[in-house]
């Protein structure tokens, strides 16, 4: 069997857990499967690169930062190389350079195009684990770039796609994809398998387990991931295209308390208004996550949408500014406020789910504030202070126990 | 003019340095120059790297030991790239994978075997500064490899001769090469020029300013070196194949106190005993120095040389074992000794030297154990406790006062 098995920073901060994750290398290894490891920087050694390139210049290019951010993974796999060797087994480290992972141009937020198989195989075949550079790649000018947020992740998955791997392990500090956060919900359980396209909403809603550009890489070339934790042997969660247990109508329950809500009110009810708040928003970057559009009073309307509470000062600046060109009568501003949302591929061949968990919210005092739907998720908007009552009114009555 | 500028390790070290070397740069680019920088690893980070590796694996095979060191000249670059632009003047890092520098396979002393011209000169003729790293290469197998000692000095010349460089300065924290350490003989002086060849026996004997190999190799392409110090304006030396100024009959003087003496006494006189002893040695990488032999009592005769200090216990042992297979009667060792030399291509049409060298020691009552000499150098080996005036008895009589 080929794996691909990816291992964090936090994996590799020190020499013990460098051992950890070399043993369980070793291990397939001598199960006999090909194994192919990749690493991210070790610890918060980025942070430290990072902090060395502020020191000496804060608007450092970044196409230098990229060749600075490098050397992390750089020494990562190295190390790994060097404790796997001291167990006795051949293996060998790779950087972008030598596996050739080619990538667009961008900087900082380089996307992979093509990764060539042959070096790797090469290794393979001589028996070797073979220690990748995650993070990564090489543009067209011969130059570094960086895949930036989960880039090590996508790193595994695209040499996963490349080779053809049976299995693309990433190994974190969580044991898989629970059903809510354990913190927030004690009856919150592993999922054994989810979806692709379950997987994405729930990135995109705050489970922090995997980034989403993974999940859409794995989703493209059909390579089923596992997530499971580098610090004990439990099985973790499989994300692939097809469930096949059993479906759940609901596979999780999420919160995110980051938001911030903002409302234009008495908008002139004509056509462009939408556009003109929104192309507004975005020429300085700032995502506008739920909208909704109400008839106001007097043949005005009401536009009210949320940001990341981040960007919430600069937003309100930029729409005080422009009230007037929207116009727009007054621009509210809401902070403590979170998005609660059911995730589930069940939803849709069931009417009922909405009406069902408006219903378990309502039971438990929660008032929505926005509603926001997709094919497979059901997001509300709520006080930030009912956030955790509200996911865990809507485990009990979506999750079955186990 | 193209000029290729070398700094070392502690004229990067931090943020201070990085400026005052990225402002020498910048003064030259400005002045109109093509400006290649080759730099080595931040100060002892090389030292860091090091340690790392050793805590996971004291055995550590040579190729991930330079996978793991090339990382240091790149966050050099990076850095470096980051300060002159800052300055406001374009630049661009390049590691050993973009600049090609192809080395012989030898993991941690590699040697180069031809380097691309082709990037750099694109980037010069972009009118940017090109920021290389040192110390490194790339082999047949698209491995990363290491020069060793002095390796930075190394690829500077090699790129200068590469690009045909009008200048190859070598920055270090000294403002040249001088007739005598400074430290020891108050009245030495920096040379203004020095050949090749006088180069290569100061560098053997002690003078800690350039590694052989780069002399060597700026001597195969007939590179002009400058030695200068990264800290002042000073002139600095110039390491070239002729001289043109006014000959002395000696270049320099210099001591190393780092011998230790072997003796072998009453071997049989029969042909292949030297041979049995040097190989011996060789074998176990004990490298051997000045040499003598003389007849000894009863028709046996005795050799003699010089270890390294560091060596001698190894070398002892290694002779006792075989004291009999060598013939020998007896091993004896004697530490506390110093070479002192005197180096200059003047003394090869100058019969005097040699007896002027031994005069001026008797002069100041210093006694002689060995002797050594090459075309433009004699050794002779004294008591440790008197190399020091044993130096400035030689300066005083050789070099004359500015």
């Amino acid at each position: 069997m080929l794996k691909v098995k990816k291992f964090g920073g936090s994996s590799v901060r020190d020499k013990e857990r460098i051992f950890n994750v070399a043993r369980r290398c070793v291990e397939d290894y001598r199960a006999g499967d090909d194994v192919i490891v990749v690493l991210s920087a070790m610890g918060d050694s980025t942070d430290g690169l990072l902090e060395k390139a502020r020191e000496i210049n804060p608007d450092a290019k970044k196409r230098e930062l990229d060749m600075l951010l490098a050397t992390g993974e750089q020494v990562s796999v190295a190390l790994m190389a060097m404790a796997i060797d001291s167990l006795g087994v051949p293996c060998i480290s790779l950087n972008a350079f030598q596996v050739a992972m080619h990538t667009t141009s961008t900087y900082q937020n380089a996307r992979f195009k093509r990764i060539d198989a042959e070096r790797i195989t090469h290794e393979l075949d001589n028996r070797k684990i073979v220690i990748v550079t995650g993070f990564q790649g090489i543009n067209k000018y011969d130059d570094l770039t960086t895949l930036g947020r989960g880039g090590s992740d996508t790193t595994a998955v695209a040499i996963a796609a490349a080779l053809h791997a049976d299995e693309c392990e990433i190994f974190t500090d969580v044991d898989g994809v629970y059903t809510a956060d354990p913190r927030v919900c004690p009856s919150a359980r592993k999922l054994k398998e989810i979806t692709y396209d379950e997987m994405l909403e729930m990135a995109t809603l705050g489970a922090k387990v995997l980034h989403n550009r993974s999940v859409e890489l794995a989703k493209k070339y059909g390579v089923d991931l596992v997530v499971r934790s580098s610090l004990n042997r439990n099985e973790g969660t499989v994300v692939k295209e097809e469930v096949k247990v059993e479906r759940m109508l609901i596979s999780g329950v999420t919160s995110d308390k980051s938001a911030a809500r903002i409302a234009l009110i008495g908008l002139k009810n004509e056509p462009g208004i939408a556009f003109k708040i929104f192309n507004l928003l975005s020429k300085k970057n700032i995502n506008v996550d739920i909208i909704v559009q109400s008839i106001g009073r007097d043949d005005t309307k009401d536009i009210s949408f949320t940001v990341n509470q981040s960007n919430l000062k600069e937003a309100m600046e930029l729409l005080e500014e422009n009230k007037t060109k929207l116009t727009a009568q007054r621009v509210e501003a809401q902070e403590g406020v979170a998005k609660v949302s059911i995730v589930g591929a069940g939803m849709q061949t069931n009417a009922g789910v909405a009406a069902g968990m408006f219903e378990a919210l309502y039971g438990v005092g929660v008032n929505i504030r926005m509603i926001s739907t997709s094919d497979i998720r059901i997001t509300v908007l709520v006080d930030e202070d009912k956030a955790d009552k509200a996911v865990a009114a809507l485990h009990d009555k979506f999750i079955p126990e186990e």
